[in-house]
């Protein structure tokens, strides 16, 4: 029952809750601009107080980090239902909300790298950390695009295809986010096509891609967003 | 005159000398595996004398890094003459000559950001060099692009097409370094055909990129990379 007194937290519950403060003042600004103060401010507690649960900045900036990946690599989960073109498309409108809620936190962890081991103070394991946790976010990525293709063991060429393809996702959002000068819908759907069309260029050179690429082809509808993009390149090349 | 002595090096020749030698050290294992001792051991020199010219590991590395950016970003320099398809060849194999002299140092630092900072003394203005120089080249790609295209002030959608795709080169240049499973040759002209894929996309949002791509196509040979890319899909379409 509430009695208008501050309920005390517990260890587990205080430690969550100063994450997710956390990770809402690294998203909405370049996380090397946050200072402790400011998280214990936001909190409701004493910078001592964020001591207690996190040795530094360093480690708060790490689970915070680590909590936005488990909610990233989430949102790459998609029913295995209806055409492949479709899936992506909900798929990529959930990555851009996600890259537009966390905009500069999300540009300056992909661009300049962690600012926040200035500290120094085992700068080098926080690189590595780092640089782990988006690596095991690509690789979500990766096979969930793998299991939406229905191929478990890949050719070199057509892991190329879907992991640059990947990395294409990426840079296209730090695009967008600096100056958002294209609106994210058509670039959603930019990002569909541009699978389709990398896909279809490693068609050219293997096997593998280019039966992937005929199935994916044939169950299409008129009206999604694979079969708009073979109309109009076929339109634009006559 | 050789009279057998080793003759004494000027500062600035000692400086270029440590370069060198360090930057191909770097090149070949994961710069954090290379050590002064190493460093000083190729150039011939004591340890001691390596820190005369160089504060640390850090300084010669980001000189290193300096002379390698020149390197790459004069890769880039292609005569304005001929199809663009064809010079764009030319671009990708001096690219993946480059990616191929200096493969594990490109990947550690493309990947990995700049481990070498581990030591932790200015970390942070270390990871702001390194950014700056990478951004630099990644700047000096996007321009020649542009020139090669013809074009001045770019659409967003134009800017978002090159800047992507130029991402693209380096991610499926990481991709290829990590087994080296499909064919340097193949990756080559697959990131020219990439590139008018991503272009004939970007072509259906933007009318800017479509007149481009409609010029492209206009000049290019029959036996060139994209009219190759252009049958080989309407047969793969067929």
């Amino acid at each position: 029952m509430s009695t208008g007194v501050r309920r005390r937290m517990g260890v587990e519950e205080r430690r969550q809750q100063l994450i997710g403060v956390a990770l809402e003042l690294f998203s909405r600004r370049s996380p090397d601009e946050v200072s402790i103060d400011e998280i214990a401010s936001a909190a409701g507690i004493s910078r001592p107080l964020v001591y207690h649960y996190f040795p530094g900045k360093h480690s708060l900036y790490e689970a915070a980090l680590k909590r936005a990946a488990e909610d990233l690599a989430g949102r790459f989960n998609e029913p295995h239902e209806g055409p492949l073109g479709a899936r992506l498309l909900r798929v990529m409108r959930r990555f851009f909300d996600f890259v537009d809620e966390h905009g500069p936190g999300f540009s300056a962890l992909m661009r300049g790298g962690p600012a926040v081991s200035a500290d120094g103070i085992g700068a080098k394991d926080h690189v590595s950390a780092t640089n782990a946790l988006i690596d095991s976010v690509r690789q979500a990525a990766y096979e969930q695009m793998l299991s939406h293709l229905g191929v478990t063991d890949p050719s070199p060429r057509l892991e190329l295809v879907v992991r640059s393809w990947i990395s294409l996702a990426e840079s296209t959002a730090l695009i967008w986010l600096d100056g958002r000068r294209v609106p994210r819908g058509e670039l959603e759907v930019q990002l569909v096509h541009d699978f389709a069309a990398l896909a279809a260029v490693g068609a050219l050179h293997d096997e593998e891609t280019a039966a992937l690429l005929h199935t994916m082809a044939g169950n299409e509808p008129a009206d999604g967003p694979f079969a708009e993009l073979v109309g109009r390149l076929m339109s634009l090349a006559s």
